[in-house]
């Protein structure tokens, strides 16, 4: 075999596997290989251990076919905020250096494994996956720049074919961020559609599971392993083709007050260039109410209110080990009112059934990512200000890795619709996805 | 020392602690040799270990006085479905029945440990605190009938003097159910107010972590100890006292639903009457808007809606050690729509600020806890019925035990209010819960 598997993705493997031509063994062993080489530069990984990786691919490999899971030897880069059973959960906290496996599985990672997936190790994320520091991990691409966060680690390792899906989280745009920055898809799903079971708490009504993948095929697969099950389509959703499809683009409010830097200027237009050239019709959108102007302030209060309770526990633990971010929401040191908190809440939830219809008029909603590529450093992880109304939307955001603009660093947009129209997202995300990435084939 | 530290209260105890009347080893003992006792008739405790239970409470007498707690030395009882590490947890079910410790506490549990909480044991669940099959757990009172559940161990252990408080959950109603059934206090405080990190997730909208004790002031003691703050009051409630106080009954849609049986409707009187006597303004209220009687129908929506990702980890792990309800939720055998559970969601929602505002009329409003007194039998745990729509509204409920009425059996009534209100429920609640106590004094 003279197959580069590293490359591959994880449903192409899944073929490979399944028709003999590719050992769980040895497309760990050419990812570890990959690792072992690229690690020491990207830091992508804060736990692996290559011995035990083999050990699991080994006994993958004698599983008898009939008793094979649709994921079968598929490696899997887990954020370190997921609870393992038999890798330890660090959560990048100084509390928690030396912890050891918890002997337990998050419910998201328990179906992964049950599925066949080879857990490779556990991915660096910021504290909690709720601060913007960053660091050790860098953007593979460019390793003067961020590779984003919080999901730092899982966007880094499969951007660098480390791994060809990975487990992250988002509470404001740590899914979709750092995949814009790396060059990924990011896919995060309606909340509520995946079991937040044995992950980091930060905002209980924000945080959200979702995969990083280099193709929507290896997405689309996962919302089979997840049973994802959309709400009922209108029928023009059934064959998507791009002529003629109604596409909006929206700035939101965010564009202004991030604000949209010249690369996201120069991918925009091109965007709509490319979809208009390829039939489609395009159309510049706003809000449907001007109360989602706010969504904005309601996100910072939800999470600064929600995270008073979520790092209570730590903060009684040791709180001369957490960050004085954290400490800060424990301590309300910003002086959100519970008020602040419930009004924030009602109103953002009093959007969502607005925002669910108002989207059904376009088969494609596109929207920036983040203000630019991904800033210089590891210090900080960038602004994420045009995620967090969507995450607090709960609507299923999908990072379409960007159109190539010649410059050193990607920049992605991101498909949304309305809460449990993932599958929706993932299919007109496809054919969107490819217009841009032929973009690169051709640059 | 002559005293029968097993009816102790928590705060009593901390105090006799605090003075060096009691050891904490004493005290566990003296819990020990209780549990010893009655566990083979109650059956309250799914996994507790004697000697590390000894092993803890010595150490804990070493502790210099000033590096203790405001829980130090108080024993917890904790349900069964949040991570201990030092315990196994094994949610009442058949996957997980040889499960070891996890090595990982769930966010509570942290905060109670860091605060000085011996922890006794795991208690009695239903299978992951979702199903209403009962046992082997039974009501400390009678053994013919059931503790309710889902918390059926922790109401227990608190009811029948083997712990001062224990750790529960509510989705339905499975603190203030078994808190009724048991004639104890048991508190349901605003959703997100305590972390659910490390708690089997059933609800993701309405899973609430909270406490069974046979004292308000235990109660209250839990409050700080978390770090509650309750929005802003109204002067009025800064010096609560029964004379003149507004107190609505509220009866709800659930009265002729459930129906209230014998029980309830002596207890309904009662309580009315008694709080006439001592000064108060009763008033019998109902739903300011139609809507909330739609709420009991929206909890069944939801609770499926979301049971269908909650469940899916151990549905693919091990489906046939899952019981049919579980495996229904999974499949949607019952056919709700994700359209079904967005309308539950979104329209619940809307309620919640209607409640508070309302709520705010009221100095207290008092609601059934069950329809009567626990069932016979333990194959089912109860109708939660009642519990239910406040669940959902995310508000603080607050069991009183019940006033009594000559039977075998106690029923509670529950304090409800707004949401972040919880101080101010266990504030009235204990001039009202003195009141009902005082006629089990006299009867």
């Amino acid at each position: 075999m003279s197959i580069d598997s590293t490359t591959l993705s994880a449903s192409n493997a899944v073929s490979l596997i399944r028709q003999g031509n590719l050992t769980v063994e040895q497309y760990a062993k050419a990812l570890l290989s990959r690792i072992a080489q690229r690690d020491p530069i990207v830091h992508a990984w804060a736990y692996i251990d290559p011995e035990y990786v083999l050990d699991q691919a080994r006994k993958l490999d004698r599983v008898p076919i009939e008793h094979r899971g649709p994921l079968h030897g598929i490696p899997v880069a887990i954020k370190d905020i997921a609870l393992t059973k038999d890798m330890p959960t660090r959560y990048n906290s100084d509390i928690y250096r030396s912890s050891h496996s918890s002997s337990v599985d998050a419910a998201c990672v328990i179906t992964l494994r049950a599925a066949g997936a080879l857990l490779l190790g556990k991915t660096h994320t910021t504290e909690f996956a709720a601060t913007t520091d960053g660091g050790p991990c860098v953007n593979p691409l460019n390793i003067g720049h961020t590779p984003g966060g919080s999901s730092s680690g899982s966007a880094a390792a499969v951007a660098d074919f480390q791994a060809p899906i990975a487990l992250g989280t988002q509470t404001g745009g740590s899914i979709v961020r750092p995949a814009s920055y790396t060059g990924i898809y990011g896919f995060k799903p309606t909340w509520g559609a995946i079991s937040r079971e044995g992950l980091a708490q930060y905002s209980i009504s924000c945080d959200t599971p979702g995969f990083f993948a280099r193709t929507i095929e290896d997405l689309e697969l996962l919302t089979d392993v997840y049973r994802f099950e959309d709400v009922a389509q209108p029928e023009q959703a059934t064959e998507f083709q791009i002529q003629g499809a109604r596409v909006g683009f929206i700035k939101t409010h965010v564009w202004d007050l991030a604000p949209a830097g010249p690369g996201l200027k120069e991918v925009w237009e091109k965007a709509k260039n490319l979809l208009i050239e390829h039939g489609a019709i395009v159309e510049e959108i706003d809000w449907p109410d001007d109360d989602f102007n706010k969504l904005t302030d309601w996100h910072w209060a939800i999470i600064n209110g929600e995270g008073r309770s979520a790092f209570h526990g730590h903060y009684t633990l040791d709180k001369q080990n957490l960050s004085q971010f954290l400490v800060d929401q424990v301590e309300n040191n910003l002086n959100f009112s519970r008020e602040d908190l419930l009004d924030a809440l009602d109103r953002s939830a009093r959007l969502r059934p607005i925002w669910d219809r108002f989207s059904e008029r376009f088969e494609v909603i596109l929207t920036p990512s983040a203000p630019d590529i991904a800033p210089e450093g590891t210090h900080f992880t960038g602004d994420a200000r045009f995620c967090g109304p969507w995450t607090l939307l709960h609507v299923p955001c999908l990072n379409l890795p960007g159109i190539s603009g010649g410059k050193s660093l990607p920049i992605g947009l991101t498909l949304v619709s309305g809460r449990y129209r993932d599958r929706h997202v993932l299919k007109t995300g496809k054919i969107i996805g490819d217009i841009f990435e032929s973009t690169k084939a051709n640059s």
